[in-house]
């Protein structure tokens, strides 16, 4: 049996904020086959605190469905105390971040991640204005 | 020292649909006892977008309190976008599942998950009918 | 290159019950320096179901706005079914830990966490008391 090894990589890329739902599934596939990897782990963190990452359905409908819900339970427009200690008026978008998570751990076998067929993974943007992001990748495994 | 190896496994389970809560516990220590692993991590990872994992002290009043919870902020009955697109109704599954998430990491030590004693691993069932299930058990370790 | 190897670490810690946010972000660092790992990830794990971890911009404001929000999604005072099983009146505290989650998985790179600059680990105590608490850290790498 090979050896288990780690491989890091970084996705980059630019949103335009504001709710932004972007599909990663295929860069994270593609990223796996690049590292020739069969068996094991990849680990998606999101770099910073107004950003998430999560699973879902990626279809029109509910690209509307979770923004909405995001709205309902930490609407943008509430008396958040980090925004008086900042003036960037993003408290919405840490909080988010806290409740959905930095952090998925996805498994893979025979180099294919073990998704079902309608579950993408998805950056979920949170901050208000278009940012540049960075989502580290790090397999692990044979 | 022994070498790091990866194994992955699968629990296969039909549920009742609506809100049923599974506990998995003693199926993931059983997995973990037969893949013969001392130290190292499971990642327990829900195939599909309508079901969720995570953890809790499994106990009568909290099997309700949880499905009341998710009732509450993602209410069975609202206006979804994504029912409009399938026709299936279950758009707020999907939503528990993206708030909920599809991975959970459990560390374990000497054979055994390093759980609370009052802290079980549940599966939970959103889809508004019965489904075929499967989670993956992926176990990293020596 | 160096065999993958797995390191089980604790912190123990005590806190003051009722909202209170710890930083682990240095503990954790420290613990990896001490390790000796240069590649790999950080499973933090919180033993026991009334507890969570998440990552925030720990800053005062949002000190302030998550206990909040948590207050907001999952008030102390509902009509707990758990209060009734076990009279400790912490049913809130259960249903907070099982929305925020167990596990964090942190990937590192060259002895370095891969958190943003605003991006601190915290445990978020839940329970209505002080608890003595552990978090495991099991770092999994080269």
């Amino acid at each position: 049996m090979d050896n288990v090894r780690v491989q890091t990589k970084e996705l980059s890329f630019s949103t335009k904020g504001n709710g932004e739902i972007i599909d990663l599934t295929d860069k994270i596939q593609n990223a796996l086959h690049e590292a020739k990897f069969k068996d094991g782990i990849v680990t998606c963190f999101v770099v910073g605190s107004t950003s998430g990452i999560t699973t879902i359905e990626y279809e029109p409908g509910l690209l509307q469905d979770l923004p909405n819900l995001m709205e309902k339970l930490i609407p943008v427009n509430d008396d958040y105390k980090h925004n008086a200690t900042w003036g960037d008026g993003n408290g919405f978008s840490h909080l988010r971040h806290s409740l959905i998570g930095a952090s998925l751990t996805i498994p893979f076998e025979k180099g294919h991640l073990l998704l079902g067929t309608w579950q993408q993974v998805v950056f979920l943007e949170f901050d208000n204005t278009q940012r540049q992001r960075t989502v580290i990748l790090q397999f692990m495994g044979v």
